[in-house]
């Protein structure tokens, strides 16, 4: 199949890129490098020790004989989009290329328009272009199950059928951004529904979880083709923050109280979700949305997770309660469907004290690369205001 | 109270202008003429000869002398926007600075991206002005009854109270927005909402129905106050384009069967209701959502109205059956909950013959500035396919 990957030089799309391209698939990347710009602007960067996208695909082909091509540009510029898509003619795209933290689109007003006018107009810009060159396409969007916020409700897979006053429809679920990067994703939700029900388009939007791990199975084979690790106040996801902070002695930041409940996966189950998208596709018109986590943990047991997966390598860490920069419930209720995708066939990694080991094992080899700058947040989801009670500071 | 009307060149703006600044309002204008622009674009142009905006603003101060300042930029331009609320420090804003029109945004990737753009961006923009700036001020923003679609239940003004497998909550009302000029108010309401929830701004999202009319109480009173009249196929809504076919003896233009139901409004009533929300604002962190229509009417209804009514004047009208551009239910459920804006005290100008006839009047006096190329359509919401049975064409 003739795959097109947005956002293939990332944390998910590189790995993403190799598994589609071992698996025999015509593989096509686009990214404009704005993840490895942003960091450059923070003085912040990967902890893995990643290569030049060139570097990669070259390590690739080496290995695997496999080519996989790459367009340089952004999502932004709709007339590079559209010939890209008109190029490679690809019969599934997976579009990550977004801006994908929260603290990032509330770190200011500049921040928050790149963050909702990069996600927007460059998946509008996709969408016109698939509907003019490539219309039986299938578009795999990476959303959130942040998109939902925490109703007070259980959370279905995008829609929800609703009896009110006597009548009845199924409608799409009502949506609670926590942020404006979350909010940017909610925008896109709306737009590719449209684009299915008006113009026939075809899409699964991956309502993912956080996602935590390092290795792929493709990614283990050569220390070349390792992908990002991000651990820094924007791009490190908790899980993966928490396992920095473990190895290199640094208090874990529960923020708050730590009750906030959040779907959690691990990178390989992302690949899995993906490519399960890919080789089941939707009927022509149809949107439909899978809730792409494998469990649900709150963060103050994820922090307990790793003190006591940490402690049975002689590492002692000390979990601490930290202002939380966001405005969120601390404790709430949370229970979401996740059933498609293993309807599917998704053969969940659960997360356990042993993978965790592995993850702090894999770090403590990059532990001289850490920036402590990159460690506590200083992002206010409001400004001038810390929520929660302040129970210490470093 | 220092109100600051954005768009307040428009065809609503400049009236709501015109009303507070008669009512003793410090009254401030922010414009960019982009409506004046995409007609120059399109070879079309308002109905009423208007005048320029400093014409318009000397002629009301020769009339009341009263003095309305006006700022003329971008609302996509985040300092201008700041440097305006920092200068004006409203204690109101009425938001109608956006690309208004549905078929608009339909005709072209490059119009789909500048509305969402200029709607969703702009009003970010505003969110971060208000919150840096005056974050006590009240944010009246202009939203549309389109946002919810045609849901086959009732339709709620904004939230929903949802039972679901054993629990409650309410929820923002699910959206089903027709074009991606609907999208964008529907991204719009999202992003505000955000606000209000974590940042503590106050706001109320004007759910509009369709508005038809053309005078109002102050811009009766001289002709060089008069607003502008659109009713071409991009600008022009479904009465007041009625009105005009009807003068200028083209058959009515009915989208396929007509059965399309939709909430309607006076342009007395726009007023109105935006100085309700305006003298009653929510309280802080406060989003409210008013669905503002006075009654519904399917598009077959308004033309039967358009042809009795002008019977009368001796004028013989028809009414045509012309394939519709839009993707869209000719026959479906429609009910609307209105009650919020009567509860606080609105007063309808309900729809009648005789209100048309005082239209199709005022019309015939400028029935040779009329552009006939302006109206059929010309953009389909789906290239290449026309929705609905071809009936005729003219």
């Amino acid at each position: 199949m003739r795959i097109l990957i947005l956002g293939g030089d990332g944390y998910l799309g590189w790995p993403t890129a190799m598994r589609f391209s071992a698996r025999g698939h015509e593989v096509a990347i686009v990214d404009n490098f704005s993840r490895r710009r942003w960091h450059i602007q923070n003085s912040t960067d990967s902890l893995t020790p990643i290569r030049s996208l060139a570097d990669r695909i070259e390590a690739w082909r080496e290995l695997t004989g496999n080519e996989i091509h790459s367009y340089v540009g952004s999502m932004e510029d709709g007339e590079f989009v559209e010939r890209v898509v008109a190029e490679v003619l690809p019969e599934a795209i997976v579009h990550y290329a977004e801006q994908p933290s929260a603290p990032y689109s509330m770190r200011s007003r500049q921040a928050a328009v790149e963050t909702q006018y990069t996600n927007v107009i460059g998946t509008l810009n996709l969408l016109f272009a698939i509907r003019d060159r490539v219309p039986d396409c299938q578009l795999v969007k990476l959303g959130t199950m942040g998109e939902y916020g925490t109703p007070n409700i259980d959370i279905e897979e995008g829609f929800i059928e609703i009896e009110h006053r006597g009548r009845r429809d199924t409608l799409p679920f009502p949506k609670m951004p926590g942020s404006l990067y979350h909010a940017s994703k909610v925008h896109d939700s709306h737009n590719i529904h449209f684009a299915c029900r008006v113009w026939g388009l075809r899409s699964t939007d991956l309502n993912q979880g956080v996602v935590y791990g390092i290795e792929t199975e493709e990614s283990a084979q050569d220390e070349r083709l390792i992908t990002r690790f991000d651990y820094d106040e924007y791009f490190g996801t908790v899980l993966n923050r928490f396992c920095v902070q473990a190895v290199i002695g640094h208090p874990l930041t529960v923020y708050g109280e730590g009750g906030q409940t959040r779907g959690f996966l691990n990178i390989r189950d992302t690949l899995q979700c993906v490519e399960l998208a890919v080789l089941n596709p939707p009927q022509l018109g149809e949107y439909r949305v899978f809730n792409q986590f494998t469990e649900q943990f709150s963060v103050s047991e994820l922090a307990e997770l790793v003190r006591r997966s940490a402690a049975e390598l002689g590492m002692k860490v000390e979990v601490r309660s930290y202002p939380n920069p966001r405005i969120e419930a601390e404790r709430h209720y949370y229970n979401a469907a996740n059933t498609k995708l293993r309807d599917l066939g998704l053969e969940p990694h659960l997360l356990g004290e042993e993978l965790v080991r592995s993850m702090l094992r894999l770090i403590a080899r990059y532990r001289d690369r850490v920036i402590e700058r990159a460690i506590l947040p200083t992002t206010q989801w409001k400004p001038g205001e810390l929520a929660g009670e302040i129970t210490a500071a470093s």
